[in-house]
């Protein structure tokens, strides 16, 4: 079992910046990659469809024999989860809402917390009620920033296009305007406490605009990446139930091998993934699959 | 079969542009909207993928009686159509390629013709076909705008950053940079000739982002709207096989009906439809079929 793959799961490449963290913590892991393409993307779709659909790939990757699930999409973790729980019980199931809400509660000082996602994930909830459940007392603004996704996938992550467009979404919620500082006359200072401390990616795409995003917020805001808190909840989850890849005693098999598998597109997958994953991938890597 | 309504087919809300063109081109008529909103957006997707989807939107369109299928899709009319007129013979069936290429070529004074559409439809090359097919020394440049599908869901069709995403994807083909003047020493005059003179929308989303891409292409430019074309298109069919809706006696039937379904998010479709439709849907409208 401890030779197992990974399997990661998202609905197209975004949750390649989920395996890019997950290979950088466990570099001597295999991965089997799925990526949903041909219904895609899940982030405008109904809970019940997006339900249906994880669960379908979950079952399809547990045919591969992984060792572990890691739910790389919020959309999915944010629905799906929990009938994928329901459905499977043979491998430990880690999703990328509860990694997120956690190193937000554990990073947010003030405890004013802001959530980014797609229209699907803020409209779930999923974030704002794990981040309750972690603080009580914490206050959740969540905003869909649905073009954040086309900008990623199409290369445009940088620039002054994603700049303005992060400007779009982040100034109303990290910024006052006139209209919205505190009153109290002429001369009255504006409550600093009234916006929030902490940033939370909630979608895969959204750590390829890291530069737009930290650009519109300014320096003071913790941006809270769940790939890498949820890269680490997974080492942590493999170290606990002592399914860690053993040392390999020959150094050409040290570093772990990665399936990519997809249900359509593959030279799309190939292109824009490369780029998700800061690494070639070549579409002979990429295997078609059918759920 | 007269009183059969017309049957229009998009993966999603883009085919509400189409639909609110045929409504101003035939108000008499009924009409049955099927968006296939569990599985858009198609413009990514593999041509056979496409070709299959379109395929079941179709057949399950003739379900319900109509007379006439406009496919209103721009990727589905690309690599959809031929499969669906191997397999449906009952009805006409329209596209929106042809009419939108027959306009463009009608309309172009210089022959050279730019088209801008989803990824999908360039790749799939049926705009350049067709525009050959019918003037065979045309010259046609084909460019996708991905990001423009997302900014018209999204209501951002206007303003300063569709402004400036119309003008990163259109300047390129519409304006020399320094590097791609013609060369011959200073002084020598560019030619004009080099850009297009003639646009095509081709994608139904495009025609609610009119107003920036105008901005970004000046006033010189014929912008070709497939959505206005294809409505003619239909009337002129309907007329010469006889099937358009005879005028009714009863005043309060003159006007024609419009049945919304949907596969899924009937919210999110109202929503954005309302939009794209220019007049408000009710969700209550909007039934959810499975294909």
């Amino acid at each position: 079992v401890r030779e197992a793959p990974i399997g990661v799961f998202d609905s197209g490449v975004g949750g390649l910046t989920v395996l890019k963290a997950l290979a950088a913590e466990l570099p001597q892991e295999h991965f089997v990659y799925l990526g949903d393409t041909a219904r895609l993307p899940y982030g405008t779709k109904s809970p019940e469809t997006v339900a249906r659909y994880a669960l379908q790939a979950a079952e399809a990757l547990c045919e591969y024999g992984v060792k572990c699930l890691v739910i790389a999409c919020n959309t999915a973790s944010s629905v799906g989860l929990p009938a994928i729980r329901v459905h499977i019980h043979s491998v430990p199931i880690i999703g990328v809402i509860e990694p997120g809400a956690e190193a937000a509660c554990a990073t947010s000082k003030t405890g004013h917390i802001a959530v980014i996602a797609t229209e699907g994930t803020v409209r779930g909830g999923a974030y704002q009620e794990a981040i309750l459940r972690l603080r009580g007392r914490a206050r959740v603004v969540a905003q869909p920033t649905q073009l954040f996704v086309a900008l990623a996938e199409e290369g445009l992550h940088e620039g002054p296009i994603a700049d303005s467009i992060a400007r779009h979404y982040l100034d109303p919620l990290f910024r006052a305007s006139p209209g919205q500082a505190s009153s109290g006359g002429p001369g009255a200072s504006r409550e600093p406490t009234s916006f929030p401390d902490t940033l939370v990616l909630g979608c895969t795409h959204f750590p390829m605009l890291a530069g737009a995003i930290r650009a519109a917020v300014g320096p003071d805001i913790q941006i809270v990446d769940s790939a890498a808190t949820t890269a680490k909840y997974v080492r942590e989850t493999l170290e606990r139930e002592s399914l860690t890849r053993l040392e390999s005693p020959a150094p050409h098999d040290a570093k772990g091998r990665t399936r990519f598998l997809v249900t359509d597109s593959i030279e799309r997958f190939a292109r824009i993934g490369s780029r998700f994953l800061e690494r070639p991938i070549s579409p002979e890597e990429v295997e078609l699959v059918d759920l």
